[in-house]
Formats: structure tokens, C-alpha cells, sequence
């Protein structure tokens, strides 16, 4: 199979950076005696839990809003999501002046749609059918003139995210292994672009929930599948890899690596517990496989991205359910 | 009525300093445009939580630890607590090498018991009751010659807690207030000493819970007062100033002002939400009188000591009780 070649790489990542500079945090970077111990690897968190709306997904967000041109601006923006996207391009909606539509399923959350609307973005509810939000959000995009960010499968969000891995090749030399989860694959592809382009040596993993494994097989097979409607706690990985991520994936990542929901609710447990900081279930996917043995890392420099910190308080992994 | 004057002060903490650097974290502060917005303050917190054993605790019995010499040291130390102080204490004496002996109440939750245990210190059960356990310390202390390091009230803990403001004045100039928790009020009269030497114009505020408010008794009637068996979520808090620490905080701290269980478990909930930091109820009675409006604060520099992140992730405050 002849994989076209990617059509963003690390010059986009570098605007992109430069971009979102005013904006965005440049996250810290932690350390655990405790997890070297449990790892036997020297391990380093980039910690996007701490960047603004509590994910790395501003930056992706972030990096679209701020490249369109004034007369594209005005027509505000849209998008479907009812995760860390959503609240991200709100956020950098409202941050440039412009307008923010989100198409959110009409179950969403009440807590996600408050946070989206306390941004300031107009909310359009839809089914949760695939085909339900697309048919929604074609119509706004039609009324409006908007353009469409997607969450994870644009150019302009892969390079974005991207940006999270330039800072850390910029602060931590000699990297043996990157990891970062893998859903719709928008931060594995610019983690991988920016990996291949400034430290080719360093092995880049994508982690993923066993429960929802479609980039796994998609990696494995080379052909691109699409997850039905997975059941998995890590609810930032339920998407799938699309037309611009999979090529990429395919070309510049090393090896995907499953977890499974025990595992990754006890690699975010641990985290909370040892770390003293909050990350998702999502986030802690990459822990979990790490944890799991599933790589060769023993001695190795290993930095894992802290995806994201967003979690419903009142249930918890390990909170037994109240009727 | 004449206070003492206080036997320790800001030369103390800088040997403390000293003292500790090598086996102590110098611990992040973090700010918050969330937390700005809601106290209309400009807060820096000093993440405490981030510190060995995930408290500030571990300063005050590191620096006991490495005050005493060596023929005093081999002897051992000893303490009687069941939070932050006994594993605090056991990491220090493991890390130079003695023995720790802890008396902890026969009911002491499993989890604290196994992690004293888990850093090497030896485990002695007494009743619950101040006198039993203070019969039992003396007991190990006759046996062993083991050196008793008290959990606040102790000249060498008190210059140890102070380091931590030491690090927040080196960071931070021109703080107008500064606010710490206070239960026997170690880390209060660390902080008080250390900003009535580097910055007499800060404000020093001591936070307690109003369930458990004898620091405040004993501050606004002159006569130290002892608390009882208080309910609080605020577990760290439930001990009382004691000969030492009272003239010190009589004489150098501004306030004390107290806060409900309902403010704690919000202020909690609201770092854990919004800043992605895991701090335990104690640390969040500090920003639970920010929040509350009980000081003047408004466009005001203040910092707040998150004093510690040790919770149990079982029995949060807005659990509803399993049966």
C-alpha cells in the first residue's frame, strides 16, 4: 500500500506554535520517583491536564480559530463534539471575538453543555447517530457560512497538537519513547510528525483502550476501522481515525498498544493518588500500557502526555453505583 | 499579658533550609485565572501536596531529623499521630538511616498503618484517648532512648514548616496576605515567623474549620484552649495549638478565621475541578475563607499553602455513604 504522503508537518507545527503562543499554556512537565520505581523507566508527564479547558485540545482548537482569515473568521466556527473540543473551540472562539457553534447529542451531560455554553458558544442539540450530528451540522454550516473544525481529522488541529510534543523534544533531549492515547488520532499524528522531524531515534507509541480498538486494527490490518459505539471509561477515545490521521498513524507511529478498563482505571487511581493531580481516564491510557509491561522500557527515557483532566466527580472509576 | 518571646525565628528556618535541601522538594506554586475571577484576588498557591509523603509535614521532621547528632540519632526517633507527621517523620529517619517508632491509634485506618509501615517504621497501637497514646510514647521513649519529635509544637518542626514560606517570599515579593491552615499550628508559626522577618507587611492568616475553631478560641481570648473530639472532614486540623506554638502565633499571625464543612468540601471540589490538583480537606480550608469572602481581599496578592494531597479516594466529602 502506498500511503500518500502527510500533508502537514513540522513547519506547520512550528506556526502553529507561534499561533497559539498568546493563548496557550506551555504545560509543565512532572516527574514520580514512585512511577520510575513501578516503571523501571525514567518518566516524564507532560502534563495538558493544566492547559486551558483542562485538555491538550485547545491547542488544536486554538491553532484552526487563529488561522483563518478575517473575512472565514466572521462566519464563526463549528463543530461537533460533546468532549474537550467542544469547550476548546468555544474557548478560542471567544477569545478571537468570533462566533462558536457546537452540534452536541441531545443526552449530553448537563455539566459539558454548561461549560460549552459558559464559553459563550451557541449549542445545536442533534441525535447521537453519526449521521444525525453530521446532517446537524451541515445545516448550521449551510445557515451560517461557519467553517468546520473537526476534533480530530483537520490539518490545521493534527498541527495543533502537534505542538505539545515540540515542547517536549524542546525540554527533554534523548527521548526513548513517546506515548500518547490514541481516539480520533488528531495528538498521536502531530506528536509522531513532530517525533519523526526532530528526534527520529524516539519510538512512538499510541495507547488505546482494549474496549474500543479500532486504531489498533486499523494499524494492524491497514484498513481504516471505524468504532462502533465502544463502551470504555476512557470516553476521550470512543472516535476513530480518519482520512488525514490514519495515513499518518500508518506512516510515523510505531506500534499501538491496548489497555484494558481494569488497567486503566488503575493506572488513573494511582496517578491521583501518588501524583496529587487529576488527570481523565483517557489520560491515563498511556500510563496504564507503560504500567502493563507492554513495552520494552525498562531503563528507558519515556514521556507520556497527560491528555487531559476533565472527569465527572460524582463518578468515579472506582465509586461503587448508587441506585 | 506577656507572650514569651518565641524561642525560634528566621535564622532557624534558614538552617532549616539548609538542612533539608537535599531530601525536600522546593515545591511549584501555581496560579489560576478561574481562582483569580472567583476571590477577585490575584492567589498563588504553594502545592505543598506535591511534597515527600504529600505534605508539607515531611519539612518540619526532616529538619528534626537532621538536627540531632549522631549519638542522639542512633537512639532513634519517635512521634504519636496517624496522619501526615508519622509518615513524614518515618521517611525522614529511613532516609538518614534510624529508627522510626510510631504510636498510632489501635483504629487507625489500614491505609495510613500500612503506609507508615511501607517506609520502614515501627508500629506501636495505643487507645485513641490523649493519654493513652501519650503513655504509650513514654513507654517507647524509656525503652529505646528513641528522640520524641512532637507533630507540631516542636522548635525544630516549626522552623522546618517555615521553609515553606521562606520558598513562597523568594518567589513571591509584595504578597499582601498570606494564608495558611492551622491545627497545632506548626506550619502557621513557621509562616509567621518567617513573614515578620522577609515581608512585615504581608498579612498572616490563619484558616480553621469552624468545627474545630479552638485555634481561634485560643487566639481571641488569650487562653489556650484544647479541642476535643471535633467533627471535621478536615482530619489534619483536629489537633490544638500547644505551649510553643500558641505564644508564637499570639504574637506574629494577623487572624484566624474559620470555615464551614459545606465551604471545605467546595473550596476542595473546586481545585480538584478547576486546577487538576488532588489536595485534602485540610489544605482546602485556606481558599475556602478566601472564597468566602471573610477577608478583604479584593485586588490583593495572596498566597495560599496547599498543605498537603493524602485523601482517601474511597470516602470523598460528596460521596453519598454506601451501606
Amino acid at each position: 500500500m502506498n500511503d500518500p504522503l502527510p500533508r502537514v508537518g513540522i513547519d506547520d507545527i512550528r506556526a502553529a506554535a507561534e499561533r497559539i503562543r498568546p493563548y496557550a499554556h506551555r504545560t509543565p512537565i512532572l516527574t514520580s520517583s514512585t512511577m520510575d520505581a513501578l516503571t523501571g523507566a525514567r518518566v516524564f508527564f507532560k502534563c495538558e491536564n493544566f492547559q486551558r479547558v483542562g485538555a491538550f485540545k485547545f491547542r488544536g482548537a486554538c491553532n484552526a480559530v487563529y488561522s483563518l482569515d478575517d473575512a472565514t473568521a466572521a462566519r464563526g466556527v463549528a463543530t461537533h463534539s460533546s468532549g474537550n473540543h467542544a469547550q476548546a473551540l468555544a474557548l478560542a472562539a471567544r477569545i478571537r471575538g468570533i462566533a462558536a457553534c457546537i452540534v452536541m447529542p441531545r443526552d449530553a451531560p448537563r455539566v459539558k453543555v454548561d461549560a460549552v455554553r459558559g464559553y459563550g458558544a451557541r449549542i445545536v442539540f442533534a441525535g447521537a447517530a453519526p449521521e444525525d450530528r453530521e446532517k446537524t451540522l451541515q445545516e448550521v454550516v449551510s445557515e451560517t457560512g461557519a467553517e468546520f473544525v473537526h476534533p480530530s481529522d483537520d490539518l490545521r488541529v493534527i498541527a495543533g497538537q502537534g505542538t505539545a510534543s515540540l515542547e517536549i523534544f524542546e525540554d527533554l533531549p534523548d527521548l526513548d519513547i513517546i506515548i500518547t492515547p490514541v481516539g480520533g488520532g488528531g495528538l498521536l499524528s502531530g506528536t509522531a510528525l513532530a517525533a519523526r522531524a526532530l528526534s527520529p531515534s524516539t519510538r512512538v507509541i499510541g495507547a488505546e483502550p482494549a474496549a474500543a480498538d479500532d486504531a489498533w486494527r486499523s494499524f494492524t490490518t491497514g484498513t481504516l476501522h471505524k468504532s462502533g459505539n465502544p463502551h470504555t471509561i476512557a470516553d476521550g477515545l470512543r472516535t476513530s481515525l480518519g482520512p488525514h490521521t490514519f495515513p499518518i498513524v500508518r506512516a510515523c507511529v510505531d506500534r499501538i498498544v491496548t489497555a484494558s478498563e481494569e488497567s486503566i482505571a488503575a493506572a488513573m487511581r494511582l496517578v491521583w493518588e501518588r501524583m496529587k493531580v487529576v488527570i481523565e481516564p483517557s489520560a491515563a491510557v498511556a500510563l496504564a500500557v507503560l504500567l502493563d509491561g507492554s513495552l520494552e522500557a525498562k531503563g528507558k527515557r519515556v514521556a507520556i502526555v497527560f491528555s487531559g483532566g476533565n472527569v465527572d466527580l460524582d463518578s468515579l472509576p472506582w465509586m461503587k453505583p448508587t441506585s
